[in-house]
C-alpha cells in the first residue's frame, strides 16, 4: 500500500492539547499490518469516569461496536483499546472472541472490570483480529501511560498527538481538537481525537473519534449532550456516502474538574460545556473532510428555505455526495446546474421558480433561470479557492442544513482502486 | 471538450434496425454546440400513432419534460424533435418559450398539430435553448425523411443508427435495439434508440430513450406495458447515482401492424409482446451502463433474500452506487468487505450472520464471516474480467432485484472535471 501525501488541506501543525486530569495515554505497536508506526492506542480514566457513545446505524456492525453497545449499559469506563489495520467486522464468533480477550487483557493491565474497557477497531474488513498481539502490548503500554501534560514537558504534550497518529489508517494528518470552558465557573476542559478518510457518510455516529473531559456528569446526561453535539458535527459530514460499519464517537468524563454535576442535559449552566463541546466535535468532523481521500478542495453546503431541518440536510447530502458536483469542484467548473440536478434528484420538495443557487456570496439563480447579471469569471475563481461553499435557498419553508465535504479527485481513484479497507 | 475513447464495452457493430411502418427518421445540425456532427433528430410518425411516456421525478424538470408530460394528455403524436448539446433546464420562461417555438416548427413542417409533437433536449443545464437554430433546419430535415428500411437499402437502414448517433453527449457508441413479436399472429417490431453515459441514476424513466412499434394499440394501454418494462430495465441502471434532470422515455406505436388493439395491458395476448419491449429497453439501459463515463468493466448486481423487492432493489443501487465498491471493481481488487460495507449503510433489513456475498458463481461468505474455502484468487480473477458479477442473499425474506452499473474509473474524473453538463 502506497503512502500518499499529506493533504494540501491540513493544518499547518499539529496542536499541543492540555492534560485532561483523570486520563493518561500510551500508544503501541502489535505489527499486524502497518510496518514503522504505532498502531495501537490505550487510554487509562480513573475511577469514577462515565462514559457515553454513539455508533453506526449499519446492519453490519463491526464486533467491537457490538461490545460497546453492551458495555454502554453501565455507564462507567476504565479504559480505551484503539487498534488500526484490521476492523475486526464481518468476522463472525471470532470476532466477538477478540474483542472479548481484548477487553480482558486491558482490564487485567489497568486492575478494572472488563465490561469497563471500551473498543474500536479500524482497517480491513473480514479479516480476523489477531487479539493476542494486542494484549502482548498492553502490559508495557500501561508502564508508558503518560498524559498530564504541561506546556513544558513535550513528551507529554505530545500524548495526544502520537494517539491521534497510532489510529490513523488511509488519514494523511492526525486530528485533534482542544476546548475549555466553565461549569458553574469550574475550568473544564475537553480533548478529541478523531480518524477518517473515505468510508464516511455518518449516519448517526460516524468513523472513529474519541472524546475527553474532566467534567463530573453523570452517564445519561453525558448521552444527551453528546448526541445533540453529534447532530451538529460529524453528521454534518460526507466524504463519499459510504457508511462505516465501525463508526464511533465516544466520550469520556473523568469528574476531576470538580464541578457540580447538573443531570439535566438543557440545563442553563450546561450551555457553554455544550457549545464547546460541539465546537470541538465539529472542528474534527471539518479535518475529517479536509482529509477526505484525495481532497483537494474543502467543501460546505448550506442549505436553507427547506420544508424542516431534516429535509434541509437531505438536499445538502444529496449535494455533497454527487458525483458530478464534486468532480466539478475538482476541475474548477463552476458548473450550477449539477447543483440544481443534486437538489432536484433529492426527492425533497422544493420550488424550482425559487430556487436560489449561491457560489460563494453570489447569488446565481432567481425566478427558475441563471441571473443576468451571472458572473462565470467570478464563480470560476471562486471554485478555483480550496474553501469552496455552496449555498441553496429551495423556497419552500425554514429549514436548514450545513454539510462538509471535499472534491472528488483522481486521488480518491488512486487511494482506493488499490487499497484494501 | 476532448473526445473520449470509445468504450471497450462498447458492441462490436452498430446494428443495423429493419423499419417500422408509419415512422421515418431524418437528423440534422443546429451548430449549437457540437461541430462536425448531427445533432437533431426529427421523427415523423403517421396519422394515428398513440403516445406513452415516463419522466423524471426531478423537482427541477427541464421545460423539454414539462411540455411532454402536458402533450402525453392526448395520448396522440406526430412528431418528435430532439437535440444534443443544450438540455434545456432551469431556464425559465425562455425555456418553455423555445419549446413551444420548436414545436410550432415541427408542427408546421409536418403538417401535425404542436400538442401532437414531443421534444427532448440533452446537454448543458441552465443554457438557453436557441430553438430558431432547429426550427431553421427542420423543413430540410423533413424533406430528407426516411425509414422504410430494407436489408439492401443501406442509406435507409442506417436511419435509426444516425438517430442514434445524432442524440448522444458524452456517450461514445450509439445505442440501438430491435426486437419482433406476434399479436394475434401479427408481426410486430420494436425499435429503440438511448443516449446516456453520465448523470445517470434512473428514478421513474431515466435519460432519453425513444422506442417506436407498429403495434396498433391505445395510449392507456401502451401506457401500462412501457410502465411495467421500465420497471425491468431503465429502472434497473445506474452510473453515477446522479438522476438527470432530463430523463424521458417515450413509446410510439404507429399501428400500421394491424393487429388487434387489445385494451388490458395484461392480456395474455400481448404477452409477448411485453417481453419483447423489456427486452429492447433492457438492452438499452445495459448499453447504457456499458458505455457509463469512464466505465472499463460491466457490473451486474442481483440482491435476493430482502424483505421486499423494493428493499431489494435499495440494497442492490447502494452496491452499486458505492464509490468503494465501484473502485474496487476498477482495481480489480475483490474487495467484498466493501459490498458487506454498503448492504450494511442501505437501511434496509438484512441479517449480518446470513448474509451470503457471492462473486460470480462463487459464495464468499457464511455464518456472519469469511468462507474457510474462499479462493482469493478465484476472486481476484473475476474481478479482472470485463462482466463482474455481484450476488448477495441479505436472508429475510424473498425480495430481490437486479442492478445493471459499470466501475468508477480515472476516466470518470476526466470526463467530468471538464464536461459541462
Amino acid at each position: 500500500m502506497a503512502a500518499h501525501a499529506i493533504s494540501p488541506l491540513a493544518p499547518k501543525e499539529t496542536p499541543k492539547l492540555p492534560a485532561i486530569a483523570g486520563a493518561r495515554l500510551a500508544t503501541g505497536h502489535s505489527g499486524m499490518r502497518y510496518k514503522n508506526r504505532d498502531d495501537l492506542l490505550l487510554i487509562e480514566f480513573a475511577p469514577g469516569t462515565r462514559v457515553a457513545g454513539l455508533f453506526t446505524r449499519s446492519s453490519m456492525p463491526g464486533a467491537p461496536v457490538d461490545w460497546c453497545r453492551k458495555q454502554l449499559a453501565g455507564g462507567a469506563a476504565r479504559g480505551l483499546v484503539v487498534n488500526a489495520g484490521i476492523a475486526n467486522v464481518f468476522t463472525g464468533k471470532a470476532g466477538s472472541d477478540a474483542t472479548k480477550a481484548t477487553a480482558a487483557g486491558a482490564a487485567k493491565a489497568l486492575g478494572a472490570k472488563p465490561g469497563e474497557i471500551f473498543l474500536a477497531s479500524t482497517g480491513v474488513i473480514g479479516q480476523i483480529l489477531p487479539a493476542e498481539k494486542i494484549v502482548a502490548q498492553l502490559p508495557a503500554m500501561q508502564k508508558a501511560l503518560a498524559g498530564d501534560a504541561k506546556p513544558s514537558d513535550s513528551r507529554a504534550s505530545d500524548s495526544w498527538a502520537a494517539a491521534a497518529r497510532a489510529i490513523m489508517t488511509t488519514d494523511t494528518f492526525p486530528k485533534l481538537a482542544s476546548a475549555q470552558c466553565r461549569i458553574d465557573g469550574k475550568l473544564v476542559t475537553i480533548n478529541g481525537i478523531a480518524k477518517g478518510s473515505g468510508m464516511i457518510a455518518p449516519d448517526m455516529a460516524t468513523m472513529l473519534a474519541f472524546l475527553a473531559t474532566d467534567a463530573k456528569l453523570p452517564a445519561e446526561t453525558l448521552q444527551a449532550i453528546l448526541k445533540a453535539a453529534n447532530n451538529q458535527s460529524f453528521n454534518c459530514l460526507t466524504v463519499d456516502g459510504d457508511t462505516s460499519t465501525s463508526d464511533t464517537v465516544l466520550l469520556f468524563a473523568t469528574g476531576k474538574a470538580g464541578n457540580t454535576p447538573h443531570v439535566k442535559a438543557a440545563d442553563k449552566r450546561l450551555a457553554d460545556f455544550r457549545k464547546a463541546l460541539t465546537a470541538v466535535m465539529a472542528d474534527l468532523a471539518q479535518q475529517v473532510a479536509r482529509d477526505g481521500e484525495g481532497a483537494q478542495k474543502f467543501v460546505t453546503v448550506s442549505v436553507s428555505g427547506a420544508r424542516s431541518d431534516a429535509s434541509a440536510r437531505v438536499i445538502a447530502r444529496a449535494i455533497a455526495n454527487s458525483p458530478l458536483v464534486k468532480t466539478a469542484i475538482a476541475g474548477a467548473d463552476a458548473n450550477w446546474g449539477r447543483i440544481v440536478m443534486a437538489v432536484g434528484k433529492s426527492g425533497e420538495p422544493a420550488d424550482r421558480d425559487k430556487l436560489v443557487v449561491k457560489l460563494g456570496d453570489r447569488a446565481v439563480t432567481a425566478r427558475g433561470m441563471v441571473r443576468p447579471d451571472h458572473d462565470e469569471a467570478a464563480a470560476t475563481a471562486h471554485f478555483k479557492s480550496n474553501d469552496v461553499r455552496i449555498g441553496v435557498d429551495v423556497g419552500v419553508g425554514k429549514g436548514k442544513a450545513v454539510v462538509w465535504t471535499c472534491d472528488l479527485t483522481h486521488g480518491y481513484i488512486d487511494i482506493n482502486a488499490d487499497y484494501r479497507s
